[in-house]
């Protein structure tokens, strides 16, 4: 239980409601800012704003999966504007809070590091990574059968990278009937794939593999479907980019070549933002009892 | 090889295509009506209307997967209105001309009775039924994910029917992590689901399975998820009904209820119309040899 | 409950165990012959001879999975020698009797047709057979990987036939990472192969697809792979003929050409004899039931 | 190629054969020792002794997968005696050469540390332990099945670990039809072990978990299955210890249980040596290609 432990929520997208409804049922006193359109009425649970939340008390802070932008804005689709998270905000909270967040991009790193506040970035752990790589490969899955007019069932699917997310990717695929093909740098990365029974691609040959594929999802975070490698496809392939912004491919290139590219940030929170939340849920208050017990004291 | 064989396809939509494009590798003679909007340029393939084309040569008509509609109208999507089959025309064809449909509505059939021309209705086929089950089942995939907010993987999901697309339905989704149950009659069909390492429910447990459903695929063609069932059901329930026109579901007492169910016709021709339209092209072709050959007595 | 209702077991293998575990829990009066070295004590089971039993009260006999042999005896693990059933036992017996047994040869067709009696046979119900097919898959996966050098995984496999065992087995190999092949004759069957990811090979091309398999199972209860077939094989091939004796096997020309090939009866009995009998005590306790209650004039 | 290059093989299993023929294909000098009873010849392979071979002209030695016992002995499937690997020996060979072994004990530690050889330890390296586990894997297969008398299918197993081996046996029971669990102790396994559909099951509830199992297969090398935790299981349970000697495994108080536990060393070499030993070949050779490039100083 987190009874008596003050948490405030800014903004987010639907998955935060799940985030809402456990750490509710488990007593935390809970303020949210930029809910002015949030409805549900959760026990223990006040709407606020930067201004009349008592930053003296807060323990924590949950900012959206994907943090703020370079203007420090957090977006929330439960109010009409978004929510600016202010170093002289934070500044005025207690030293032993601690600031919850997906990812975290430079300007939050500077906010956090000037106001001496430690940051956890959620999407950083393994565990979260792999459950939230589950609605994402669902939502790649949604995306291929809308954007091509082939059936996934025997088609040729180029996986790139074979990390927490290319894994469940690669898998999915080929528990749909596809022929799946996985490019990796590393012997075991490629042993593994192997065992898989999927088609293992030393990344030194993704030139070759690339041009019998229907469908190219790429999950490497770095420029890997430059145009020398795209310029080696099928003309009706399809490239679905995975990776964080700005992707792997070079989309003017496949632009030019008529080729359809699309970058597909937030699947989880498009395609299951409850399972999503859900997941978050669970991190987020096993996170918080650690930090509550640690606060208190240790274990009681 | 069809050399000589003379063929008019009567509209229909992008599977066509690859109908017209297998015919013409075979150097049929093909008049097309209904496509003054079609652009690709196939050798032997001649656009025609019903006035112009020469029906005392035609050895067959193809029309759309979905026949006709009760006026005897043949949809089409590569020309601005549909084109009206009609009996007087079918009758200056000569005897031995066959029709070939996907699916045939009453008014289809009393026009092959009149003309005396024999129809044949190629989704009864099962083998076709088994081809079409796969973009089928992707179009099911495709709509759960849209419309849910949970993850395929762990949902509990109930497939009513486990005939030629039940079966499809039901391994793709298990193959997606989800736990799914089927509802069959024949204790063969139960011992198979079993084997197949799902959850067999006898139709008479209909009532009791359904309430922990999150996502409820109906491919049984009669009225099964009665007011009854539905009623047994939990609130957030997604209803697929794949069933052919009408459906199996009381869809007034389930929008009565709140519950979200969707009639979802045409699937294949929606997700994969290349897919489904290869399949079309392997079948009608080898229809049409066999055909060809016992007009010209025999194999030559 | 089977309560008043008398049967008389007569020898088997370990799955009448479950047999007389489950007819036991439903009250029956159990009488057991050629059980004399059997120890365990189940309730309300007696042993008896062909003499001492009671014929004139007896409603069912049991025997055998693989019934009698030519020369009307029945096997037993549970005695020093089998039961000989003889036509003049069976005909003290009452009119209503019913023989059950797995399958039937002419011997014991006759015995029960000069006797009046009518015979069951288990294994024609395509519900048995598919449950079965698990336990006969399984004995196959084991023949297997104890008969070859190399694994499962990535070897070629080819099965001929797609029947109730057919079907399980080619499944079962699938997912152990073989490339599977399966021949069929019919089209819907070609196309189901297909759709599960397997490789379809109609059945006038067996001799050339042979040539590739590292192991060959056979389901078809017929001279499929003659010497010819077999002669298109790949020196280290595995033949396992499934189907029942005498298979479908040349194993004089396969020995001569010096392959391996093994005619493998009885599986389920070998490998899973619990899992079996649990499955023919499920299937007879039903078919009991039917009959008590048919027998007494309707359900009470 | 290898062309120049002499490499001594001494003793081993059925295995050795493939590192033999693909040596031999890459024309690499071979010298067998303890290989009397072989009879196979392959192309630029000699038989000597370790008196009869050129000791001053070798580049590498390949000791069996299993390397050398606490004596010395190399243990050899292809000759009457085992070959003792004495330091003396290697004491000639040139300073360039290295030592390849499957595993390494301290007695073959120590001679090759007081002879100042290098070592290369096969078995450490990632990939060649996930392809060994593909073997290792169907080894277990056929345990389970030959000593259990129920199907894999739909009973319960439980995997102790989820590295190289843990994931691959988890997957391929799972793909079986069997009820899989999985314990493991980091929260990233536990949620791979989730996301492939298969029980996550924290170490420390070890306890609880495994009471319901039918099957136990540990994989974790350490004394994992107490007295404790054996005294949990079901009386039927299956142990197979696949984990290396003395496996992790408390035999004695199973034993006295009644509970049927087994130590299964060596199943790629039991099962699949073939495969297994291409596995071997193919890393030998990649690896001494690495060495004679090197020890020629550069690619050329
Ligand atoms: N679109 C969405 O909704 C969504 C959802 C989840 C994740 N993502 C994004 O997807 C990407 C992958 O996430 P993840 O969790 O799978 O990450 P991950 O576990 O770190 O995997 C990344 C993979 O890329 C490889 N890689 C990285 N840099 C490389 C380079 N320069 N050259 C070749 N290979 C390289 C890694 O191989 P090595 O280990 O050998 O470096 C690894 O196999 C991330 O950008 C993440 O933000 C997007
Ligand atoms: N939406 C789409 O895009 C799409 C695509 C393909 C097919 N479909 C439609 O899907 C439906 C199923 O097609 P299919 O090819 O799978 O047909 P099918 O092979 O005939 O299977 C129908 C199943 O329904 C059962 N069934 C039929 N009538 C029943 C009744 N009154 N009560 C209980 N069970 C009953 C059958 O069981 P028994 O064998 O025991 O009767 C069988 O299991 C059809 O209506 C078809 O037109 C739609
Ligand atoms: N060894 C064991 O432990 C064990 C265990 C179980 C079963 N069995 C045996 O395995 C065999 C198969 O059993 P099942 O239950 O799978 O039978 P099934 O369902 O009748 O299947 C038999 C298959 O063989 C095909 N077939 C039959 N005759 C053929 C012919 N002359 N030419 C080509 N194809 C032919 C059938 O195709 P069509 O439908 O087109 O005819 C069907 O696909 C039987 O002999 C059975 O006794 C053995
Ligand atoms: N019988 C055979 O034929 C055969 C064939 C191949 C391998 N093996 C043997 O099988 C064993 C496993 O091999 P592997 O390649 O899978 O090794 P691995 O990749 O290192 O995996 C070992 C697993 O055990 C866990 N583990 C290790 N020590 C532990 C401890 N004290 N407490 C809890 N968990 C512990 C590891 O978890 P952490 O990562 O968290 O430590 C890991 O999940 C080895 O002993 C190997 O020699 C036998």
């Amino acid at each position: 239980m987190l009874t008596g432990m003050q948490v405030a929520i800014i903004g987010g997208d639907l998955r935060q409601i799940e985030v809402i409804r456990k750490l509710s049922t488990l007593d935390t006193s809970l303020y949210l800012i930029g809910f002015d359109q949030l409805d549900d009425g959760f026990l223990g649970v006040e709407n606020k704003t930067f201004e009349t939340v008592d930053t003296d008390l807060l323990d924590a802070v949950i900012l959206p999966v994907n943090g703020v932008n370079h203007n420090g804005e957090a977006d929330t689709v439960f109010s009409g504007h978004p929510q600016v998270l202010e170093e002289k905000w934070l500044a005025k909270t207690p030293e032993h809070l601690k600031i919850y967040t997906g990812i975290a991009n430079k300007t939050l790193k500077n906010i956090a590091q000037q106001s001496e506040k430690s940051l956890v970035e959620l999407m950083n752990r393994d565990d979260l990574a792999i459950y939230n790589s589950i609605p994402t490969a669902e939502g790649a899955v949604m995306l291929v059968i809308q954007h091509t007019n082939v059936t996934i069932h025997r088609s040729n699917v180029l996986v790139t990278g074979f990390g927490r997310v290319g894994q469940t990717i690669a898998r999915t695929f080929a528990n749909l009937g596809a022929h799946v093909s996985v490019v990796a740098k590393e012997r075991e990365l490629l042993a593994r794939i192997y065992e898989m029974n999927l088609t293992p691609i030393p990344l030194n040959s993704l030139n070759d593999a690339v041009s019998e594929a229907d469908v190219v999802i790429n999950t490497i975070p770095a420029h890997i479907l430059t145009s020398t490698v795209i310029a080696k496809m099928q003309n009706h392939v399809l490239i679905l980019d995975i990776a964080s912004k700005p992707g792997g491919t070079d989309f003017n290139f496949a632009n030019k070549r008529g080729i359809h590219a699309i970058l597909t940030p937030g699947l989880p929170g498009l395609v299951a933002p409850k399972t999503a939340g859900i997941q978050l849920a669970e991190l987020l208050s096993t996170l918080l009892e650690k930090q509550w017990i640690d606060q208190k004291g240790g274990r009681h």
